[in-house]
């Protein structure tokens, strides 16, 4: 328990307490976080998730777009909500989504002959080559993730990630 | 490829494409997402954040306000950007969650002696006892984790994470 002003705080580095988040010299005791699935979890995802929008950045595509435009190129004609209820992607957000693919000419929605209200999903021309430039990236931070956790490391990580997400 | 058209859509079930996102009951080809690591992560950290976010809300806490109040518990007396730095949260996002923390009577900001400019970081006591019940709940939280992975998988998982995420 933290009694108020029971400890004296440490001096501040040059810049002192206005200048960006810095290293810390002595590291802070985080064990009680770390320890749990939560927070490293988190902080692998913004960590791979940056060095993914770095990657993909020259090809303009988030990992949502990416993502989208994989499943969709995989599983031409297949309905907006099918897609987007397979991706765990809410059907507002997918559908801007696709509004903003749509637009930059990468995938279009088809109308369906057997429902007028449905839409089917399929890459244009400059989807499908979009797609597979990016899939080359995609393979390159692959590798660089297992550089880090080792081959064996980062198949176990994957399979224990599908597990608790439960999407085997 | 997709060529456009190429393939009939299937009938919608009841409901079209208005409704929510369903259960798909042909599965789709996702083997190109769920074999590489960020998309998994990204389910994964989803589906703990949500479960998190139902067993905190009697608590009113959410992920990243109980990593704040678990840090500055276990570290009391340290500056703002000492904490925000070591849970990789940007200064501003940090101090905009510091004056949310500080409205409840979770957390305060205590003028440090040696720089006036500094703010050093403590629970209340409010925020301690709060930090004592949060920790319970997450425990289970944990629990029903290691039910999934069992405790062998929970500790391999967490492991990798730690080395991806370079929080070891």
């Amino acid at each position: 328990m933290a009694a108020r002003g029971a400890r004296t705080p440490r001096p501040p580095p040059a810049g002192g307490d206005d200048g960006e988040t810095t290293p810390v010299d002595n590291p802070l005791d985080l064990s009680a976080l770390t320890e749990i699935t939560g927070y490293p979890l988190r902080r692998a995802q913004l960590a791979v998730f940056e060095d993914f929008n770095k990657r993909f950045a020259p090809l303009g595509l988030t990992p949502a777009q990416y993502s989208a435009l994989v499943a969709i190129g995989d599983n031409p004609g297949r309905r907006q909500s099918e897609i987007a209820g397979a991706l765990g992607i809410q059907r507002p957000n997918f559908v801007a989504m696709m509004d903003e693919l749509e637009r930059r000419g990468l995938a279009e929605r088809l109308r369906s002959d057997a429902d007028r209200r449905s839409h089917a999903l399929a890459l244009t021309q400059r989807g499908s080559e979009l797609v597979a430039r990016a899939r080359v990236v995609q393979a390159e931070q692959e590798g660089a993730i297992a550089d880090i956790l080792g081959p064996q490391g980062r198949d176990t990580l994957v399979a224990l990630l599908r597990r608790l997400a439960k999407i085997e």
